[in-house]
């Protein structure tokens, strides 16, 4: 086990009609001026948008509000609200709806106070100091990002997707009430439970020696995906399943399972190329990368992919060849993927994806400020592309 | 699952030479003044003290030291510690040593400010506001004290032991290095091993249904710490094994493997009076205890039991009759104490305990102020006798 600091200091306020909290929590947490940022119409058609105005106005709190975060969330938007913030002296910034909405309004929250270019935080050029407080209330299990210290953003003028780690992302509060995730279309419940996925195994795959601990906290997450995933797809209201998903969901990123251990995330950073390239789900293009990416690191370490296969997807050891039965979690984990309509291969995420675009991709992943891919082994260019030409027509 | 709110917002900081970060920690929580707060002489012999006092120093800070927690603190050393700490003007406690020092700590920490008795918050009369900056160096796995909201004080007038929760007993920062684990007599290594089971137990066994996250990751601290144990005893500078045992005792109980279900902790009462009567140790205690609680349990829910039973220690599922599953984990869980040194029953915990004391100790469990004892089921009179009576001389 490696030596590691660990604080996730947020408050985790979860359960039915918790949202209606939200204007005491600002103001526990010291806000009086609020932004509501957000995403879509969705957080108007369900209410959403009108209890939290109620909740803040009954706690005797302003607001301003800016809405528009889309999946992928853009750079134009956190300059307009970096401006809008300003102007308005707001704060507290709240998102409220999916990934994006937040971890927009954690680079809002972030720009506000800074001088400079909030996308220095983006490219490594500065860390983030004091930040504006925030918080939110989370309408979809997937990125974790209501409990973990990071925010992807993405620039436009280039469609480079980067993302930023730092303590202060962290939100003050985060409402969890797993009935705002009931009317969740099912392409993108599904894309959330392999967003999660991807966040548990970019951790799981480490070469660190002796971490039981985190190894067996992973593998309950993932045996619980596992088995509520197809129940929430099935039974989009059956709340005791949604409110699993949705809480393994933070646990999956706010590392918990990550701690004493080296973390890969290459899965990740291929991925963020070709949602940056193609705008596809952020949880397809993980499901679409991830078998490939297991095939071709396999060798590298058979025994760590059979623990996963026997642990979590009940595969017998074959102890005479571990490369089979990690091959056999491969092949579950796909099939896991199929059941919930998420893609295994990149034709079938997006057909505008061609194999020539393989180069570009490979040269943006590339183009990383720290030029490293993944710690679990460490991926050259070849390996990358040889992992997209893999992922472009896998099949079991 | 149930409603929820979770906050563990301790900054944990895990592993080789990490105490000497603790002056850098107190400065940055904004501590000036410290009151070390310590057991024996262990620390002194380990160095432990030396090395906290040469931080500090590097820090700039001044400190005043109060020594003498012992096992079971009493309120005594509370006074003592809240008197020097108003008269030294100190702003903030750092509890080092096991969790008796840092328990004790805690209680200064709330009293310091507070202008009654400080028991009041050991007796429900009231609740603690501002309480003193705290932050603790751990050097035994056992109460988790270092990561939970909890801290648990004997008045020594009456042997009355009597815990308080709340959330200002959350340490800032933890420091926890294993290294410094190395040293602890194998009777108290096995004793805090018991403890964290204990922990994770009255978690386990619920009422609450649909909480498979929370199962699945007290299960993996469970088998973590079943693997774990006998190899710290078996090779006491193990810093791997010592790790995965530490870094579990404190997820055991700051309730990550507790949120959203009803608790237990019916054992956990038992055995207060059981070591507030004979000055125990706990650990030993609730080993002592457990399998006889068990047995009179396992009728109300046996498949709960049976779970544990299969996931944890392995046994194959008797489909016909869930109960003798239920009975092979009991068994399981007993030989696994046995392994480690400690007691299944009261002879073998202390030859001093009469079965005459048992009317005694059960009004003794009846005096709590809340009146209930356990959630799971609740004990009525005729169960705790029962549970002492059959815990004397439990056997398999």
């Amino acid at each position: 086990m490696l030596n590691f600091t660990f604080k996730s200091p947020t408050e985790f306020v979860f359960g039915r009609g918790t949202e209606d909290q939200v204007g005491d929590l600002v103001k526990k947490y010291g806000g009086t001026k609020v932004l509501i940022h957000y995403g879509g119409g969705s957080v108007m058609r369900s209410g959403l948008y009108g209890r939290t105005v109620a909740s803040l106005e009954k706690a005797g709190l302003s607001h301003v509000s800016l809405g528009g975060a889309k999946p992928n969330p853009v750079d134009s938007l956190v300059y307009a609200g970096i401006e809008l913030c300003r102007k308005e002296k707001v704060d507290f910034i709240l998102g409220i709806g999916g990934g994006s909405a937040i971890d927009s309004g954690k680079a809002i929250a972030a720009g506000v106070p800074y001088e400079g270019d909030f996308w220095d935080f983006y490219s490594n050029k500065a860390k983030p100091g004091e930040v504006l407080p925030h918080g939110c209330i989370i309408t979809l299990p997937a990125t974790g990002t209501e409990g973990s210290d990071s925010t992807v953003i993405t620039r436009e003028s280039d469609m480079l997707k980067r993302g930023m780690s730092a303590e202060c992302n962290r939100p003050l509060f985060a409402i969890m009430n797993p009935e705002l995730t009931f009317t969740l279309p099912p392409y993108q419940t599904a894309c959330g439970v392999a967003d999660m996925m991807s966040h548990i195994l970019e951790r799981y795959f480490t070469n660190t020696r002796n971490v039981e601990v985190t190894d067996r906290i992973a593998e309950a997450l993932l045996m619980t995906i596992v088995r509520n995933g197809p129940i929430v797809l099935r039974e989009p209201e059956n709340y005791d399943a949604r409110a699993e998903i949705l809480w393994a969901g933070m646990l999956a990123h706010n590392n918990i399972c990550g701690t004493g251990r080296e973390h890969d995330f290459s899965v990740h950073q291929l991925e963020h190329e070709l949602s940056a390239m193609y705008d596809v789900a952020h949880g397809a293009g993980l499901a679409a990368l991830t078998p490939a990416w297991i095939g071709h690191q396999i060798p590298h370490n058979p025994m760590r992919f059979a623990q996963l296969a026997v642990r979590v997807f009940g595969c017998p050891m074959n102890f005479e060849d571990p490369t089979s039965t990690a091959r056999d979690g491969q092949s579950k984990l796909a099939a896991f993927f199929r059941s919930i309509g998420m893609p295994v291969n990149l034709q079938e995420l997006d057909e505008r994806i061609k194999k020539d675009d393989i180069p570009a991709l490979t040269a943006k992943v590339k183009r990383k400020p720290d030029g490293k891919v993944g710690w679990f082994r460490p991926l050259a260019d070849a390996d990358i592309v040889a992992i997209y030409e893999s992922a472009f027509d896998w099949k079991d």
